[in-house]
């Protein structure tokens, strides 16, 4: 017998690109506020999202991945990824929730995992300052006047480019959060006249457990979005940037919650 | 209203990771014909599939893909990919089928395309000797006495190595062959209690259309499988090793036929 | 006793970067002849050279590469890489030559050989339309009509992007060419105090020889060079585009000529 | 006038693949003591080293570097990379050394650098666990009882795994150790009859200023080291394995110290 959480599946499931859940994350994330196009912003909700307001926010994270048995993290090409979140605000029901219009990584299985979630994935790169526990030039810190830079590119040209530079600490991380993001869940079909009508599409709210942050540092901001001929992430070029955050955090996913089946629309 | 044939979705359309089909191929395959162990290749199989022989393939393809609009191929960053194809026999009903327990790509437009058309695919680096149109040390030759070779790597480590010497033209392309191909659609859910109730898992044949193939030419080959600690390909390791091939080939797919659903089982 | 043409070196002298040579390589060159501003033009000459005129070409290459062994190809992670190349005119003592301000390679050994022979190899991405002997949208033909794109990006910035539609066939390879291009080997100092004063610096000619040019076409074409922080590419924004050209080539490199030393300078 | 401490030179310099020292530099380091045969560390090295003793360390690190106007780590892709180093010992008239037989980097820049101080540095994908300010699966600590693990590869093969377990902080940094390298600069000839004689060969001492080290946990640790066929990195094989430490560190290179001209040899 088959198994394995997705494909490939063999009699172990040991093969599988995506491991069975619970995921545990652990990531250093750099973030900013910032305003776009209310028009835009409102043109790249899902249908059953009310537009809320004009407030995004871009998230550059360096993560870590685990199963139960742990075991990934010291093989680190097994574990390790990162990542480029874009996060708009919108309303669902009367509340409000953010939504995630694009999203870069840089491994297969993050890919995979994402896709079951309703993550709009595609690979990107992402780099980001990271900080030591040393003074110098090369050394960023994690501290009141620690500099920090984030970029993204994707299929070779440069998407995104940040900077942070931390002031003060602060209890309220950025918001829009994933903390409570909804996503679509899609999968198409490819039999002849079903191009449009997809085997899976529903709205889902995420769900996490064991969430962890430590402390956040906020400061000022910048953040540039480029324009590329396919990738249209400058649609939500910002009219203004709020402030940028540095933080560290973990989180387990193991389940999902459905709001909508978006297949009738 | 947003639209795309996957995520992400956007009023144009064109940010999707998969653009709508048809997609159009065209690639230069080298592959080899070789028998593994008959009860590796029987676990292997998806339950509706029947054992048929040990006889299996391995296809190391260097891909350029279009969409109807035929502009991808000009940034070709967009439009080439390496992909290492393992195929088993099995039977359907009767009818002789080729399977795809384990493939490799690196890109992820075609991860995407892929995982549509029930392709196990992962990531993986795939590397294939070229052939040019002059003599000399550094250029193999599509022509009897070429040799070529191929490697896969998957997270930093080896797979797969392949050498053919080319020998004599055939026309009989290798088999088991993806004209034929049959695979397992397999998108699952994220709900607690639901992690082994897939959303879809459906036996499809592929299908395609305008398939073109070049010249082929054949002769002796070796291949050479390695273990891996999670990704388990050795389990087809080569018993024999019989004939390897060289040749172009193009196609185009829009289409699939669903055989089975498979989710009650 | 250590051996190795370059580092590393070990008593087989196997681990080499760089093999000792001779060299054998074959290319797809896409190439495309251009007018710059000349003031840029002379700016980037080295001192020895003389203004000639405005002209430059940039070649885009899918190289394999081999020792007089010639296993090379059969592992071709240790063989193939894709290059961008950059030339513009000069004149040494009243002779028209080639000198290339710009390259960028994607593979250590073939930095590594570059050096040696003065070239200013970086890392980059370059991407090349690939033909196939077939028809259809992702198929380009090495034939009038055929229509051939190229990309380079450097750390993770899009630097050109380049377009040629073959028309008719030709003799003359575009121009400036590596043929006869002079380069300047350079291998600085670290000790303090030196760091002016380079170990070698000197002028040198290429030399190769068993050139071999496949069927060369031309036709019209397009190239845009874009801003970078660091990298100055873009001070060789063609003011006007000549001819597109593409052909496959092959030649072998094992000598070099020092024309003059340049440290006293 | 062309400027750049390397090539390419341009007017303003800015285009030189590495900059002018000084180079900044802050590392998250992974390194496990260990024995290999003695004959073997005898036979890797250069002739005026004389065998000291078996005793080697591996050293995995996660870099940022920056030159003296420090913006380098706001764009991070100009400023991080890994590096797998192996360092084995000697004595250099009387004098205990260490020396470096085997180095891997993940970027150009680190690659250049490293050849001026005579680094052997080749291109190599290295992956070292980071720990993060959190518990959890995912999460590992710099703290007793933290688990690390580290994996270099190159073309395609895994050439060293190693693992971790930190059990206590210790004031003695692993040994060999960098501070006390020499190494060999070489920058070979390409005209023909110079090949076995280089422009540049002699030994040097590496100079570093401005050196920090974080706390230094030290604990049981294991190394493998595999064969390749071409990078004779396994001649190194542990015979037995000492202790692992992890620990940061910084320091400033701007100098060398030349010991002796090694090109009459």
């Amino acid at each position: 017998m088959l198994r394995g959480y997705t494909l490939p599946q063999t009699p172990s499931g040991r093969s599988a690109l995506a491991p069975r859940p619970p995921w545990h994350y652990a990531g250093n994330c750099l973030a900013i506020e910032f305003e776009a196009d209310a028009a835009a912003v409102r043109s790249l909700l899902p249908a059953p999202l009310d537009f809320a307001s004009a407030r995004c926010a871009a998230y550059f994270i360096e993560w870590q991945c685990a199963t139960d048995d742990g075991e990934e993290p010291l093989d680190p090409v097994n574990s390790q990824y990162k990542e480029s979140i874009f996060l708009v605000s919108g309303r669902y029901r009367g509340e409000e929730v953010a939504f995630c219009p694009f999203i870069w990584v840089d491994q297969d299985a993050s890919l995979m995992r994402g896709l079951v979630q309703g993550w709009p994935k595609q690979f990107g790169s992402t780099w980001i300052t990271r900080a030591y526990p040393l003074s110098g030039k090369a050394s960023a810190q994690h501290a009141p006047g620690g500099r920090f830079g984030a970029s993204l590119a994707a299929k070779d040209r440069r998407l995104a480019d940040a900077r942070v530079t931390l002031q003060e600490p602060t209890r309220s991380p950025p918001s829009p959060s994933f903390a409570n993001a909804v996503n679509v869940r899609l999968f198409p079909n490819l039999a002849r006249g079903l191009h449009d009508q997809p085997a899976v599409c529903e709205l889902v709210r995420l769900k996490s457990r064991d969430v962890q942050i430590g402390p956040i540092l906020k400061g000022p901001a910048t953040l540039d979005l480029h324009d590329h001929p396919r990738l249209e992430l400058s649609m939500l070029r910002p009219l203004s940037t709020g402030s940028g955050y540095r933080f560290s955090f973990a989180l387990t996913v193991d389940d999902l919650e459905t709001l909508e089946e978006l297949r009738s629309r």
